[in-house]
């Protein structure tokens, strides 16, 4: 139990420094900001999937916002992508990675939460993929975007895919560690095969697949 | 009480069905997405409004995250609007019809679980009023709209007239089930006659009244 | 401890309506509104950052919501932006030192209140910055700005100056009324210095600072 948990600490300590940085470089893209926006954005697409975890499981204060580290690895990261976005901003690869190795550990240790508070299959699984995707949606909110994760690309399927594997191997009793990796594992693949691939989660029947910039 | 809840539960699975299926059939509308996308928007409708009641009344997990029947009931309106969105856009009469229940129903569910917590005449019609909606404005919020329930038509107003009669009925100890589907069928009535005249609320004194499309 | 809440509670008061009227008369100048939108958008100026403050502070109910003076206050302030908006416009300069004194109340007393409760300094900074700009940041979405707290102007930076004067102060033992009004006036004349001298908070790095107008 202390181990598994971490564990978990420590997956979404790194998730949390991924996200914050991807964030804070993709809201720099898009629209003007100062530092106290660059900033601010990084630490809520890195904070503000884990809040609104919490306050779903009733689990306030939210975790997140509770223990120091968070916030420390969160502005850090937000800090970075001010002082050094011009020359990260070359390094798309590497921070798509990074975006994903996020997304994968969120949506594991999201939903390994709910399962440890007692939460049902289908909630644990609901909550893994609102911890991933939640902060990035706020994030877009606040720069004028609708968000991409339900328009285009393939983010939260990868995440609610990672979410149910870790649930489905814990009701069957399998091991906290090698699942909680297994799981991420599964959600990192799907979401670099979707990135590298070009793939979209299914348009409505019939309608037309405009391109992009439609949205809005 | 017993009674009273389970009615209370009915009309609320009633009416997040109903929101489910108009708010993704909105989105579906208003911008491009993709499956996650149209379920999601369609169960944030439907689910949003009472997330936010919760967390207003200390009464956390939200009911309609932790009953799996919300969820169901949610993601089931928004699938059909994802596979049938395009027969069902034709039916904007009986579309309208059933969104003004939803109003209805959550105006005064809404409401009347602060008043069965506990809370104040006041606090329980702006929680009833919140409830009804909230999850269209976050909705609204995500695909870049300024929510229309703050720019015209009557929506708002139906929500809280409903509110405050059950609300009132309630002070003055008039029975459960009637003065639900009595304050619920008066906000019912409101709302189609704002439809049905073209109703809105009022407009800033001397502002001229622009058309449309001037938001944002 | 009841004269310190007492005096808090004053001081919230007194930044409620300031905000409620200054964050109306903004909506009302960005878009178009009917009178639900005016006064819901003030009401949400007024009492948004309370809220967050409350979530993450674990202190549900909301105090700004359970205390009706706070919904009577907030709402008073969001019906006179209506009713007389039009009048109001011209009195930038006063309505600039009103949100000032908004933001530097608000900084102050969500921090004591961090504080009052046994959280941690960097907790207790934070929390005070968000209550000040938390409200403001709402209704910029809503009505579909990027919040302006993110891009220009010295706004957060003079919320985060006051709330870590009265932090600081306190984890001395000063005594609790006069740290705050100190604290308070700290975070005002910066702000107000931002304004006067038209100061940012800096910009990423060798980016161009084009003009307003750019966001979004």
């Amino acid at each position: 139990m202390i181990a598994g948990s971490t564990v978990l600490l420590l997956l979404d300590l790194i998730g949390t420094f991924a996200f914050a940085l991807n964030g804070a470089l993709t809201a720099l893209r898009a629209t003007r900001l100062d530092i106290v926006g660059v900033v601010t954005l990084g630490m809520i697409t890195a904070l503000g999937g884990g809040t609104i975890r919490d306050v779903l499981l009733d689990s306030l204060p939210p975790a997140t916002f509770l223990d120091w580290r968070y916030l420390v690895v969160a502005a850090t990261g937000g800090a970075i992508a001010f002082f050094l976005g011009r020359h990260l901003d070359r390094l798309n690869g590497p921070i798509n990675v990074l975006d994903a190795v996020g997304l994968a550990l969120f949506a594991v240790t999201g939903a390994g939460k709910a399962v440890q508070l007692g939460f049902g299959p289908a909630q644990s699984v609901i909550v893994g993929a609102i911890t991933a995707v939640g902060g990035g949606t706020i994030r877009d909110v606040l720069i004028g975007r609708v968000p991409s994760v339900l328009s285009s690309g393939l983010y939260a399927i990868p995440a609610l895919m990672g979410a149910t594997a870790a649930v489905v191997a814990g009701v069957f009793g399998a091991d906290g560690l090698t699942v909680s990796v297994g799981a991420a594992v599964l959600c990192f693949v799907v979401r670099m095969a979707g990135v590298r691939y070009d793939l979209n989660a299914p348009f409505p029947p019939a309608a037309p697949d405009p391109g992009p910039g439609d949205a809005g």
